[in-house]
């Protein structure tokens, strides 16, 4: 068993709190190799928080800081009366095999020649930390006890459990208070949006969409023949929409591609904004299962008393964007508006992994893979930044938001973002370069990086032909 | 054991090959009444044509054509080198359950109460007679042996098996020669053809679509900034593109919501039409499983030898619409320009059914299940035309084509369809009024009368209704 030996330095210019949140972080993962041998790490208990800053000197408040930040990035797990524990981490979870469909594929005549990996490419899960075998028990479960609710599905708004479930969940991660009634399973994200384009908007009316912004939004916007209240992202976060807007998208977790978290005062205002009988706000909640440091941001709807907020929430980024599933929690009062238009255009979402993500969730799958996972992007997104700040300093600069599952790095005006993409895509190097997204002026240039579903090594290689292009 | 007594009387005015085929219906759910009590009737060896010829003294050829007709309609399986028996048919499967969810509803506090069954709603599958347990056998056979395809696919194309599946069920059942390459799956029909639009289409181009048609189809040619060249359907089925337009739609096998198969003479003039570098065409083929009288008629894109045609095909109506599944098979020149759509917007179509639906295929259960379902949908087809013969003439005419999931009631000219649906809805009889289809010039009048998932008394129920608000 491994002996814990912390050192901390108070002359050191490092805080306290990141020392010791350092220490413990290299203690799991070096008592990790030397386990490994002998299987699954055990649940190591860690000392009290009172014994430990007795025994290192330093307060209390500082190691109940750092026990909830590791907490948080899913190092610690915390049991009711026993105290706090290392997780157990296993091997296979930080060294993904190279390719995990290769045993699957062998029987399989597939003309195609296994393709490079894509570098440095945003926004994807990595799919070798899924927990693929508790997910299978899962739908085997539905298969032997409810084999029927693989196909059908009496409600539009979904499966009754898979809703209860999502209640629970949002209340747990998002502090939002919401009944099962007033949650609706849709086709992932932007089916959902578009649903709500179909049922709150009638044509010609103004939408405000972030200028920039995922392009599915606007195009869906465009679609249903919206006019669109570009909505410039300040220090702030977006800024409120024009006095003709009836309705508006927003991420305010995390804003999307830049990063960043709306500012509390500009979440109050968007929340006055909505409380007019005639506007409604759309909270586009794509990834704020990912922070990296600090307390989660709560959800803006969470806060809206006057239920004004449609949250929209997707499982692409916890499964891939292979599974297609997320959803609505309504205002009470759209209920019924919505339940109309699905009665008109059917629903979009597949029925099959409904049930057994409802079984999947209340045996504590999803958030146990969920706290994996945020420790390994963590390590990642810090790896990315570090590697930034201290080789590519010169050409731009890092965004630095603790959150996420890419990066923006600006690129100095000289350094046109598109052009370097183009160049870099000829050796399968792909991060997205913001002028390509939706914007009104333009003001944009910089690359968004990803690093969620890397080894160091790739990220490493991305990063370096990256320079290379650069210099 | 039953007995076969056959009574062909060639003096009556139903021709010889339909007398047969009545008596062995006949015979077949007789024998079933009188087997149930021992559980699930054996197949029964029919007599070989040849000896059936002598015993009732009519010519070989009708009873080959009345056993030709029973199998396609699933009465009659024929096992190469043991000649041909009746199908076994369970109970259950005749008799479904009212309702198939409520004992695994039972633990859930659902508020809703459970409403009345609407009545006369078109084109939805009977799920009764799905086999839930082979497709739970067939799921858990993927849960066991390739949990990650559950939730991985390499592919932006699909499942690689699937597509091989596919390919060999579109030869089966359509004539269609095509390699798995060409077969892009995805999530349903209408998420194929807003995929080809986008792919082929430049916006303000002119597209050509039957008139009336699927609403879906007609707002993603709008959603798509598309001009709509409508195709008035004539007694040969659509007309042709005018000149300008580059892009057709159409439903040759069974137009969709008249009902009725293209001319042969008109299909080739499409197939011609579509031979011009900027043209291309897109069979839409929905429901072609479904005819219940003479043979298939084979898709247009197997007689397109210019590889011009798009086929787009569907298991929504084979599984229940909330299961959003459907291919898209492509001319080898066009996989290129459809991988590289995909590579900006992604796939629309969820993973997860696909390898257990590959599996599913594999085992002939989709087979099996779609002679059921078409047996049990004629029976009911030729009940709606009979009680509507006999008891509606007065107000208008059904249009009998024998196939599909709908059956369109013309209504006389002074009745508007739309007042009449209205008055119905309020008991719960759902119909679809023609008017409210996207069509050019309006001048249909009618309703769309569902039959394939309800008993014969539901029917009767649902016609008794119509009458009462008709007359």
């Amino acid at each position: 068993m491994a002996v814990l030996h912390f050192h901390i330095d108070k002359t050191a210019s490092a805080p306290l709190f990141e020392q010791l949140c350092h220490q413990i972080r290299h203690f799991a993962h070096q008592s990790l190799t030397q386990e490994v041998s002998r299987g699954a790490m055990a649940p190591f208990r860690l000392p009290s928080t009172r014994a430990l800053s007795l025994q290192l000197g330093i307060s209390r408040a500082t190691v109940v800081q750092a026990y909830d930040q590791l907490t948080a990035e899913g190092y610690i797990e915390s049991k009711q009366g026993s105290g706090c524990y290392l997780c157990p981490v296993s091997h296979s979870e930080l060294n993904p095999p190279s390719s995990p469909l290769a045993s699957s594929h062998a029987a399989t005549p597939k003309p195609h020649a296994a393709q490079a990996k894509p570098l440095l490419v945003p926004g994807k899960a990595d799919m070798s930390l899924f927990p693929h075998r508790q997910w299978a028990a899962s739908v085997a479960h539905v298969c032997r006890y409810q084999p029927q609710q693989l196909t059908l599905c009496d409600d539009l708004f979904g499966q009754w459990d898979l809703r209860q479930e999502i209640a629970n969940y949002v209340k747990y991660w998002r502090g939002i208070d919401a009944t099962p009634e007033q949650i609706l399973i849709t086709a992932g994200s932007t089916a959902g949006i578009a649903l709500c384009f179909r049922t709150l908007a009638k044509p010609k009316i103004q939408v405000g969409i972030e200028s920039p912004c995922y392009a599915a939004i606007h195009r869906h916007a465009e679609d249903t023949h919206l006019h669109i209240d570009d909505l410039p992202i300040d220090n702030h976060g977006a800024q409120l929409p024009n006095a003709n807007t009836r309705l508006a998208v927003i991420t305010p977790s995390h804003q999307y591609p830049l990063g960043g978290a709306m500012h509390p005062q500009r979440r109050q205002a968007f929340i006055d904004w909505a409380n007019h009988p005639d506007h409604w706000l759309i909270e586009d909640d794509y990834d704020s299962e990912f922070r990296y440091a600090g307390h989660p941001i709560p959800a803006l709807a969470s806060l809206d008393h006057h239920h004004k907020t449609l949250y929209l929430g997707s499982f692409s980024k916890l499964f891939s964007n292979q599974f297609r599933l997320g959803y609505l929690i309504l205002p009470p009062t759209l209920i019924t508006p919505f339940r109309q238009q699905l009665q008109s255009t059917s629903t979009s979402a597949t029925v099959m992994p409904q049930q057994p993500l409802a079984h999947f969730l209340r045996e504590g799958h999803l958030y146990r893979y969920l706290r994996r996972a945020r420790r390994h992007y963590a390590e990642r997104y810090r790896y990315l930044v570090q590697l930034l700040k201290e080789r590519a300093s010169r050409y731009g600069k890092p965004a630095i938001h603790h959150a996420g599952m890419s990066l923006v790095f600006h690129l100095n005006p000289d350094i046109p973002d598109k052009q370097v993409a183009e160049r870099l895509s000829r050796h399968a190097v792909n991060p997205i370069p913001l002028s390509r997204f939706p914007s009104n002026d333009g003001e944009y240039n910089g690359l968004l990086l990803g690093f969620t579903h890397y080894s160091f090594d790739e990220i490493e290689k991305g990063i370096e032909r990256l320079i290379a292009e650069l210099s």
